[in-house]
């Protein structure tokens, strides 16, 4: 078992399920809130988790995570984490039940609307201490359980950004074995989730060689990895480099991430749509490249490298082309999107943190251009 | 200036020193004491430190760190410490002055000999609090400002290793200003030994990946810009990347070492010979590598890509070159070792943590073999 230190102290293999008991008595956890999802409860990774908690732990469970996780969501968990006296988290699931369990732990010790402790809102530099949150994820690609960000559509409809060190998990256990049942859809997008981190974390100017160098070894897995991952759910030493990567990615985006984000933040808000985040990520990577491709160096050439790609090949092509063989879809046209909503998004993202972090910061009309090309398929 | 967030806060960039005050005021120390050494006071370093320091703030200073720190400094430092009623460290210097630091801060708050705390008697799981230290590297090479471990001479003559999160410094400063009056022999003895830190980390079979690829991008740095420092001291591109390259060796042994490092530590522990770390890194590397050879799989084509070598490149030889061209001594007899003391050494090596972390465990008689064919050059 691998046991790696930095951002969280992680443990990733197959069976590292069974150090929840540990974890939870080192982090003096003994009525913790698990958060998850109706989805989760549907399999048998909730009966796995429920398995190895020690006869001394009982568990309260909200169940209720929607797939953007919202404030009202949020709200309803607190309460039961109020009601039943809990101690402490455990965050199962994609990342939105891990986003969600950072926000409950955010609210259990700071009052006020979300908005109040966003990143745009300077959040960062006012969170306090949360309750422990012992993250165990069963996607591979968020990377959320070693991150100390969350991201929450507000009960006025934006999606927001929090983030700090007190957010970040005690602990990810992060257990393979748990993603071997994940649908092929769900294996691809969130898979392209974790591309994207190390794609755009690379891409940011902000100076951070050791994330950088992690975003490199993690595109390499995706790349190596995804496919075979999608192909064949069972195949054990792809799904674990899958959670690797998706772990490295977030390390790697301690660095910042960019307009792939900004933008599918936006695109995320949407009640009706509820779009998946990781899909939107796929769908808009291609246009936001091309758009980034003169402001970046020579970093395309180390991309290209690590992702064992020809010396002239065009990666936004490469993407395309990859989201078609993963089966994803080809334009936000095809996942519902329509023209009327693009003066909106584009909009959204001006205020979104990942705007600022990207190698040159659009206006507003040339994201609107981004959307317009994306609903066309880049 | 970059922010880097594990495993340590770090900053670096030149004139980072200028946070120094914000974090002492950040880590509530308002008496340090400052750990140094008579080569640091001998220059300009000092003042340049002195001068950023908050008027409130009352500095103790212990110069008296050794080569190779000794629990017998430990102790003097300590007494100063308590005389003074310091409430935090400031370790100014090589490696030698910031372990010297973190051993001051943990006999503060932890009795006994110093080796009930080593890692070979198992202080890792015992160390607990320890006072507030903030770590100023003084050479690119140690990247001991962002790392657990200190290497400490116990008062029977043994290098013993003691490692724990609690003995990890607050923040690293990492200015390169303060390395460009390294003499040449400095630059390059202690650059190398952020190389050995970056390929042993690496050859370890221990699986860290992020680690892992930090190592890999410090290598790349150490051969790109190791030699540009040495010829040039003033280089301030090569200083800023060998002091990047520092840190990332040591958050790459987070994964481990070998037995580069089992067997300086050996030699480093001679009180008559007092030779440097770094350049006994140097010197046993090639040897120590051609032991290794045909136990790390397909790694050395990684390295070699690290390094931009051909594709059968002879690493080891490489590193032979490297030395000569850093003017770096070819042997371990040229710096004073002698035949006699190899059966001692060979010994020493067995109970060092980081015998046991290489891709192959040596026995005595191997290691035997090894210091031989390091006082012949390899």
């Amino acid at each position: 078992m691998a046991t790696i230190t930095y951002p969280t102290l992680m443990e990733i293999d197959f069976g590292a399920i069974k150090v929840l008991g540990d974890a939870l008595k080192r982090n003096g956890i003994s009525r913790p809130l698990i958060c998850t999802d109706k989805g989760i409860m549907a399999t048998d990774i909730f009966d796995k988790v429920r398995s190895v908690l020690p006869n001394d732990v009982t568990p309260t469970v909200f169940d209720g995570t929607p797939g953007n996780p919202t404030e009202v969501a949020v709200r309803e968990a607190l309460a039961m984490y109020r009601e039943n006296d809990c101690d402490g988290i455990i965050s199962l699931g994609g990342g939105s039940s891990i986003d969600l369990g950072k926000a409950v732990a955010l609210l259990a010790t700071h009052d006020g609307p979300i908005d109040d402790w966003s990143a745009f809102n300077g959040g960062r530099d006012r969170i306090g201490a949360t309750p422990p949150n012992i993250a165990i994820p069963t996607t591979a690609g968020t990377g959320s359980e070693v991150g100390g960000g969350s991201i929450i559509v507000t009960e006025d409809g934006r999606k927001i950004v929090i983030g700090s060190p007190h957010l970040m998990p005690k602990m990810a256990i992060c257990d393979p074995e748990l993603t071997l049942g994940l649908p092929k859809l769900l294996t691809a997008a969130t898979g392209m989730d974790a591309m994207a981190h190390c794609i755009e974390a690379y891409l940011t100017p902000i100076v951070n060689p050791p994330a950088a160098a992690i975003g490199l070894d993690g595109l390499e897995r995706v790349v190596t990895y995804l496919k075979r991952a999608v192909d064949d759910g069972s195949d054990r030493e792809a799904r674990w480099h899958m959670m690797m990567a998706a772990s490295e990615g977030c390390m790697a985006f301690a660095k910042g991430l960019g307009c792939v984000h900004s933008m599918s933040h936006a695109l995320g808000a949407d009640p009706e749509l509820r779009l998946h985040h990781g899909t939107l990520n796929a769908v808009v990577m291609p246009t936001v490249l091309r758009f980034n491709a003169d402001h970046v160096g020579d970093k395309f050439t180390r991309l290209r490298g690590a992702m064992g790609l020809a010396a002239k090949a065009d990666i936004a092509d490469w993407i395309t082309d990859f989201n078609a063989a993963l089966e994803l879809p080809k334009n936000l046209a095809e996942m519902g999107v329509t023209d009327a909503m693009i003066p909106d998004l584009a909009i959204h993202c001006m205020s979104d943190p990942c705007h600022f972090a990207n190698p040159v910061q659009p206006t507003v009309d040339q994201y609107e251009q981004m959307f317009a090309d994306a609903m066309a398929g880049g």
